[in-house]
């Protein structure tokens, strides 16, 4: 029996919002009263399933996003910058490789919560920082020994990540996002009383602290692995 | 000579975001040190010109809006609800005479800014409120009536604001807003350092006082009229 509340947070590395509330989040971890769930999944279908348009197609809108983003990563203590060409990084190449090596990662054994947070970090760190490809297996390899994965556990990951039972797992994921309502990620799922409440964006967090009976302290200090 | 930083919120009143900011930033004005301008615009011209969609039209987007607006409006004590018929209120009808009108108060005689504000919060009060029209002569006339305008200053008004003078200085408006990348509402431009900082939305208040080298307090306490 536990009264923590469950936070879960559906994110693909291919968003640049979803790492801020990802980087916010494993730091509230430590602050709040809540258990964080990492929820891996794939935004491609999420904005299929919803019929949502990325943001970036609209010149005025992807220009802003440029700045607002270079402003909270700054804000956040988060190092975001834009890739060299982020419409093929976003939109040609996209994120379904990574997404299901992450569920890969995820479904290997119990207690790999660690390891998905330090590989979606790694992730977005290359697409998102470093301007690296994040489709490639040699890529995704890179990324889960940086994250501290054994030779063994990657060897494993890599093999079962383009298996149809991984698929499907994504699928699911992403479908029970969209079952939440979503139409992009980051998608912050509150259980209090039982009754999920859903945040979309990496801009209510002062709003979903105030409904989840916590206190929003603003960007608290990088302790995690997120600084280069 | 003055040190205060010149803020200019575009809005629409058609869109429930804008009137938070607008209480928002209407409290914060006797906080921070900024000088706040009013620039009401015409959001339709803003997503004609910039090619945006609103948020609306997709469902998942269009059921977390009514959710998110409840919350926030609880939260920034703004008090906001759905019209009956969110769609027909919000594109057939639209605010092309209410934001005119606006203007007109706005451009009739110098000193006009307390007029432009109390005028601006009845209009969101009756569309996002009390379910009432903004479009014909009468319910514009009555929503300044409320706002304390005289019968003379609101003949006045009601004769100018279908002139092409009037009709043209919300073009400008609206094109001064696309000009800054405006893809919706509300804008917030800060003029900082002689160098404009934009925001959009309600969302980025701990930013921007963050980048304007202010604090951000939370919601303050309404001591506006906002309250019914």
């Amino acid at each position: 029996m536990t009264s923590r509340k469950v936070i879960e947070l559906f994110y693909d590395v291919v968003s640049p919002y979803s790492w801020l509330a990802f980087e916010v989040m494993c730091r509230y971890r430590n602050t709040w009263n809540i258990d964080l769930k990492l929820r891996p999944a794939f935004l491609g279908g999420i904005m299929q399933g919803s019929g949502n348009k990325p943001p970036a197609v609209i010149p005025n809108k992807f220009a802003y996003m440029a700045k607002d983003l270079a402003r909270l990563g700054q804000y956040f203590d988060v190092p975001l910058r834009y890739p060299s060409d982020p419409f093929e990084v976003m939109f040609n190449k996209g994120s379904l490789p990574a997404m299901r090596f992450l569920t890969a990662v995820h479904e290997g054994e119990k207690g790999r919560d660690k390891q998905v947070e330090q590989v979606s970090r790694e992730l977005w760190r290359r697409i998102w920082y470093e301007d690296k490809d994040i489709t490639e297996p040699a890529s995704l390899s890179e990324a889960a020994i940086k994250a501290g994965l054994s030779d063994s556990e990657i060897t494993e990951v890599l093999k079962q990540y383009t298996s149809k039972d991984i698929k499907d797992k994504l699928k699911s994921a992403t479908q029970n996002a969209l079952d939440y309502g979503a139409f992009g990620f980051p998608l912050l799922v509150c259980h209090v009383n039982s009754k999920p409440e859903i945040f979309f964006g990496s801009d209510r967090f002062e709003l979903m602290a105030h409904c989840i009976g916590e206190k929003w302290l603003g960007p608290l200090p990088d302790k995690s692995s997120a600084k280069l």
